[in-house]
């Protein structure tokens, strides 16, 4: 390899930054949502995904496509929701393709409940102290940084 | 609670751009380090945080306040970095407030080879497909929503 390109002082000062950032806020909406629902941020994830979907179901491999967790990390996750009775899995044998995943109704429930006071947090962490500018900002970062991660 | 007030639709699409680009960074990040050095994300940022002090060396509290982790997570992660032999932990009985955690010769020469695969795929993923001005923005976006949560 040739000698790294090292950054330079501003994308350092940014980098350190966005991760202070990122984890400090996921911590909080973690610790929000915990002590008041009882699920957890990946909780919340994967229930939303599932909502986003007629028939709130998916195929594990496009959960894990949507939300790039480790396979084994999503299947363990997965089998603790169920447990919980967040979500079921429905065998579906003729296509050879494993079962879906499916948010039960309690699930539903939970989300439901959930949601007024996660928004909420995110507004009062986040969007409360940023402009419009800002925020339009973010949105054409994250999608330019996507694009990149093709 | 009040009626929650739900994201509008600008900063809906700026909220789901974020995790998104989030969790694909995480994860491709992840993986290059994995397979290049053996170290994982929570590794490197643990062993970057105890090269910035002097002598290698933090409380866990001071690591727990830094890395805003779960303290289950933070001790459990410890053990198995102890285990590989990346750090060490000093006891410090005089003053009562526990051991330290240190970076081991072996944690130095870990994040040593890690660190110009790490960059140079932060630069190629991130920084090479954003202006100046995006990176400048980006800090003082992270800074003015760290000034929000305290």
């Amino acid at each position: 390899m040739d000698s790294p390109r090292w950054l330079d002082a501003d994308e350092q000062r940014a980098w350190r930054a966005y991760l202070r950032m990122q984890g400090r806020l996921t911590a909080r909406l973690n610790r929000q949502l915990q002590a008041d629902s009882g699920l957890s941020l990946a909780d919340y994830e994967v229930l939303v995904h599932l909502t986003d979907r007629p028939e709130g179901r998916l195929r594990p491999f496009e959960l894990q496509r949507d939300l790039q967790w480790e396979q084994s990390r999503l299947s363990h996750h997965l089998t603790r929701m169920e447990r919980r009775g967040l979500v079921t899995r429905e065998e579906c044998e003729e296509d050879g393709r494993g079962a879906f995943v499916v948010i039960s109704e309690e699930g539903r429930r939970a989300i439901r409940a959930a949601a007024p006071g996660h928004v909420e947090t995110v507004r009062r962490l986040f969007f409360d102290g940023l402009t419009r500018r800002q925020v339009a900002a973010l949105e054409r970062l994250a999608e330019d940084v996507l694009d990149r991660l093709g």
